[in-house]
């Protein structure tokens, strides 16, 4: 069992490595809580000493190697089409604004799900958090943001509060709002800005449909004085604020996220030295997301090892979505961030559990097998606990539980029907 | 339904991208073998033209996209424990000599095999042989390799045998004894070529335990030279020929295999320009391993477009082994095809099916859903097609069908017991 215990904090520096294996655990769970974890013979004491009648105790015994639930602290993961000739047409060559020039591009999922009938977007949501869960992400943050107008980012917001509502996996939900300038502003941005501080935010606030707000920090986006407007006004209602920054250009996205007192600023490929430094003295995670790069082809990365060895927080995350990632797998992205960024087996189980949880305001709550934690646990089919982040591509999970109770997850639906006559 | 017909040969240049697709199609299959193939409201005709009565037709109705079975024409299946502690040094920085001289590297597998019994590498294979299966693979291609001793390569290439004999893959078994020079050679390098050529070669060939022979091919490996005596040797014995080429550095490894009539020459990250001629020239497949350069976390790749413009014939394949490539899954390996070496979707749906056979031998036999082929299938969860090399890292293959017959693929078994209460 790999337990993750510690402070309720993220982990920093030298931190992230240290992790916690017990050989032939047991972990007590009453209710939706942890309430005990130790060695397994132990555990018929701790019942007696807890007064528990054996009768009470159901006992579920686990092959493989028992984790903390997954915690996916980015995805966009409510969507309509994949974006498949934007996939084509960047292995060819072509770049993204002839990309977005021929109708794909982020705006292309703007207009499918500015278009999409609520139940719809909902029904596919649905199935995409069962693929996420069936790979082990028992708490998921998604973000709004291919509305880009009032009623379609609380369209979005309501499918997550609704797909989070029947499901046992918890979602998270951010506002994205400032995901990108939509068409219509694209000669008045500075309108968009306004209606997304004076107007968007203000209704997800008070409808309570997010948590936080994050803003797409980049040059030609949302500038750094356009992002600080936004996430002050989004900090004045209450809400949380992330960044996705410095991802293709560094621009200081990283120093505006620290400085606000962000969860977490996301993607970071581009940050600077000055950057790191900023994130190494605040309490902001950073979220490094390599399954996007790996999915674009890209051959850069950010800088895990400098975040890491300069004492920053590193979490990692799927960024699941239909133009730069369509990964639901948390423990792929385990395998790029040993391959890719050159992290160590136990960072990146730090990176998905209990600094994912910190990058979600969670570091109190779940992320550990602790005891007074939400019992969510997954097991995965291996005999030596890094081999979660080694079998690439494979689904190692075996079995999840959310707040103490087993879930048999299944991906998604499948769509077109044929015919096989044997 | 992909169909993937055509000519019972490897596909080249633009051939690659020419797929054949058919909405709401069926195929008939009797016995082991495809007989018909078409639109699903001509399959009753085609029965009574056959005069085939109702009772004796099994009707399977398949949702989502039908495949010809996927054909993973390069692994190292058989072997004992992954090689975590290489990731994790890798990862940090060191190159491979000193992980080498820290008791890792191919060695490390190669003592492994050497000290593990017959019966424990074949229940291991198996449950990798599942796990290859459960992702698409029908036909798979494995290697010896890991013994570099006459009896501990014939150890291994019986447990490719019996481990094809009793599951519902095919495994086509190669003969690598020119994997490596082992340690007790290395100051009499010529002393094991002449083993592999005059005792090792006959004897595989005599036992009928491989159908192919192949050689790594580069400086401090085998040179150009070794590896043309071993594989003449090969040739004289009725063994097809394949060589592991510029994997490393361009050292004439393609032209060897084309002027060799090689059926396959694998890696190719450093081939030069002379050799993507001449397997242009050629009937070589050229056959690229993408996740084993994402493993290693390299940033250099196949010039998989440079060869298919060429007029080469390109094969994928997931090179699975425990030190550079811990994948079994085709798919995945598609999407890499698709995001890192700037490959189509067609061409990677061609390169796992009838290229991969070809590369095989095998162009008359699978890779194709067309009369008289052998009914290995696949069916995946998708609505279009191209999702299948789009979704990274989900398995999204519902159902497999070998020689005509269903199999219910599961992963492989778990081994540490773990327990929770709850």
């Amino acid at each position: 069992m790999v337990t993750c215990r510690g402070p309720a904090r993220a982990r920093r520096g030298r931190e992230l490595a240290d992790v916690e294996v017990l050989h032939d655990a047991a972990v007590l769970v009453d209710g939706d809580r942890v309430t005990w974890v130790g060695p397994r013979h132990e555990a018929r004491d701790v019942h007696s000493a807890f007064r528990i009648p054996q009768s009470a105790i159901d006992v579920v015994e686990v092959a493989g190697v028992l984790f903390p639930g997954f915690v996916d602290c980015h995805t966009h993961a409510v969507f309509g089409a994949p974006r498949l000739d934007d996939q084509e047409r960047r292995a060819l060559g072509e770049d993204y604004k002839t990309i977005a020039a021929l109708g794909g591009g982020i705006l292309q999922s703007v207009r499918d799900v500015r278009a999409r009938r609520e139940e719809d977007l909902l029904a596919l949501t649905r199935a995409r958090v069962a693929t996420l869960l069936a790979h082990g992400s028992t708490t998921i943050e998604v973000k709004s943001g291919y509305g880009l107008d009032p009623a379609t980012e609380l369209k979005q917001l309501r499918v997550i509060r609704d797909a989070g509502a029947s499901g046992p996996a918890t979602l998270i939900p951010t506002f994205l709002g400032a995901h990108e300038v939509p068409p219509e502003f694209r000669d008045r941005r500075a309108d968009y800005v306004r209606l997304v501080c004076d107007h968007m935010i203000p209704t997800v606030a008070r409808e309570r449909l997010a948590v936080a707000c994050d803003v797409f920090c980049e040059p030609g986006v949302f500038d750094v004085a356009q992002t600080r407007t936004i996430l002050e006004a989004a900090r004045r209602h209450g809400l949380a604020v992330k960044l996705h920054a410095d991802e293709l250009e560094g621009s200081g996205g990283a120093e505006l996220g620290a400085a606000l007192g962000a969860t977490s600023v996301d993607h970071l490929a581009a940050i600077s030295e000055a950057g790191i430094r900023a994130l190494a003295a605040s309490d902001t995670v950073a979220v490094l997301l390599p399954a996007t790069l790996a999915f674009l082809g890209k051959h850069t990365h950010a800088p895990a090892r400098r975040l890491v060895e300069a004492g920053a927080a590193v979490a990692l995350a799927t960024d699941f979505n239909p133009g730069s990632s369509p990964t639901m797998s948390l423990p792929l992205v385990m395998v790029l961030g040993v391959s890719q960024l050159g992290l160590r087996h136990a960072e990146v189980v730090t990176a998905v559990t209990v600094n994912a949880a910190a990058a979600l305001g969670l570091a109190g709550d779940r992320g550990q097998i602790a005891r007074g934690f939400r019992a969510d646990l997954v097991s995965c089919g291996v005999s030596d606990w890094r081999e979660v982040a080694y079998w690439m591509g494979a689904n190692l999970v075996t079995a999840v539980w959310t707040g103490g109770s087993a879930c048999r997850p299944s991906p998604g639906p499948v769509c077109l029907g044929f015919h096989v006559q044997a």
